[in-house]
């Protein structure tokens, strides 16, 4: 069952890692198949002994789209990023990505450590012609819809150019997630009028403003933006990005733990909540939505999403679709076409003098 | 009624430019002086015209405690920082700031553009001895308490140094805001392993580390553990903090339209809504305190206190509470001594030559 020969049109699935373990992984398995009838096959890597039984009984050992890669090691959310990458070869959220590598898979599918996910993904494959570091680029809903944040983190210490990629990327990512053709693009900062923020924020307004119709700019996003319908493309770098991102999530739990607690504080209002609970399990969908399983690490040579630790099954299964998708809609040589104006547009090449 | 003498312990009320207007501003005086008996006396300034009657209303005018100053001019949220600064000196912003720089006052609260009452604030009263910028520090509900997050936005390009200040003045405005007597500080990344996050950090984490007993430093803090009970005070750059402040603010608002809608999308959940209210109300003032009328703008000779642009009568209420106690209990003296220390411990002077 180790092959994973044929086509090469196949998305690896990283089994382990994940907080709800490798169960989880093989319902949403099951799940993806049954859902996406053009679901690329699947190489799932992990714990053979673990993962044998779970396709048997999900009546998957047979199926002919999946192919169960056995691996002895698992990168754990402790493990230090350059000591797993070097120790750690035969893990299965390495050698997914050592197929992606090899050509033996498309796009990698994993909820484990996203350090060492980025990290790994970046030193292994190659960044697109043009681009020097990749982005995190996860779905948020907002008002009447989502927004695409990019970088979520894999880039801490961005320069312009870097953020100039992203809004690129974003696009791109956009046209394909959220279907706009246009997508609008906003610089995240902290004053809406221009020479307002940073440095590097006012280097890459002026950037962005220069590139014109290859990113549909339209200004600087200030933080109380966010969450409406202003733009459907968030660029920053990803030491900002991270921190929004995860503390967006911390206070929506803290938002839900105090709701919850405020509903059960007396017999009437616990009457009350079970009688609106729809609205509770509707407002739950719209803010922590699984229609996004996974948040793409983009301008790679090769598709890594990057699910959540605590992913559920429909998560990873929606995850699975838009790896199908990534696979399916290639937007490789469209992004590098675009990439490469930019580049020529901001940073001109130097006039051949003996050409003249 | 333009006097300002005598004692000097008084509070500048910037009447103008809130979103509620003036009339909210005296209710939050009449509120203030009848919640708080030791209320230090407040000189309110705005156009007379519009502030006579008002303080007739509220039975104020012939108050012991209250002053009417006279502006002719107002700051707007569309105006433009160095020529409002330049041009409007006889705004009631720039008046209320004057007035403290002149000793009649020691505490100015103002609701008005905050880019302004920052550059102005800190234009016009110096810093304190060893501080270099002055920061915006917001008090914000999380799990079983608050936390103070130091800077919201006064300092968008801030140097290490800065950081390690705003952990110093953090510490001493918990204490008094939150009676907490060792606050636990964290700094603001995205890895909570050592030499994660970027240089900024880096350089910060080894400078608060070195601090010893000065600050109690806990480490840094993810995005992830911000609304929950890790820490008592935020550290971060103005630029972060700004983007994270306004767009939780964004979040929160969303979260609210969302539920509500949910809530009225059908008979039973709109009666079950109307039988858990009060869970509604709860949440709310959980969410959006009022009981923290106003930020402080830390590190300068004065107290400023920005009050939300849309505060009402109750924060403003609170805001006067809190400018009278930053009155009563000036900690200058122990935040200065506290910053000499930091920066004799992280910057030795050079040892002199000529006493070996």
């Amino acid at each position: 069952m180790e092959s994973t020969q044929g086509d090469t049109r196949r998305i690896a699935l990283d089994a382990m890692g994940g907080d709800l373990g490798s169960a989880e992984v093989v319902s949403a398995l099951r799940l993806a198949l049954d859902e996406f009838p053009d679901l690329c096959p699947v190489t799932i890597l992990g714990d053979e002994a673990e993962l044998g039984p779970l396709l048997d009984q999900a009546k998957l050992s047979a199926h002919p789209k999946v192919t169960l890669h056995h691996t002895a090691e698992v990168i754990t959310m402790g493990d230090e990023v350059m000591t797993a990458i070097k120790r750690k070869r035969d893990s299965s959220m390495l050698k997914a990505i050592e197929l992606v590598k090899e050509g033996a898979a498309r796009a990698v599918v994993s909820t484990g450590n996203t350090k060492i996910l980025v990290s790994a993904g970046t030193l292994k494959l190659r960044t697109l012609a043009g681009i020097e570091r990749p982005a995190l680029a996860p779905v948020i809903p907002r008002e009447g819809g989502h927004f695409i944040l990019i970088d979520a983190g894999a880039n801490p210490e961005a320069k312009s150019m870097h953020l100039v990629h992203n809004a690129i990327l974003g696009s791109h990512y956009a046209r394909m997630e959220l279907g706009i053709e246009k997508p609008r693009v906003g610089l995240l900062t902290i004053g809406t009028e221009e020479g307002k923020g940073n440095s590097l924020i006012n280097d890459t307004h002026e950037h962005l403003k220069a590139l014109g119709d290859l990113v549909h700019y339209v200004g600087p996003v200030e933080g109380f933006q966010v969450f409406f319908d202003h733009v459907d493309v968030i660029v920053c770098d990803g030491f900002t990005g991270n921190i929004c991102l995860k503390s967006w999530e911390s206070l929506s739990k803290f938002f839900r733990n105090e709701l919850k607690a405020q509903m059960l504080s007396s017999p009437l209002r616990r009457l009350g909540g079970m009688m609106a609970r729809g609205a509770f399990t509707g407002l739950r969908h719209r803010i922590q939505p699984e229609r996004y399983g996974g948040a793409p690490l983009l301008g790679l040579r090769g598709t890594v999403l990057k699910a959540h630790g605590s992913a559920n099954r429909y998560a990873l299964m929606n995850a699975l679709g838009d790896a199908s998708e990534f696979i399916r809609v290639d937007r490789t040589s469209r992004i590098e076409a675009d990439i490469d104006r930019a580049n020529k547009i901001l940073r001109p090449e130097p006039v051949d003098v003996s050409e003249l």
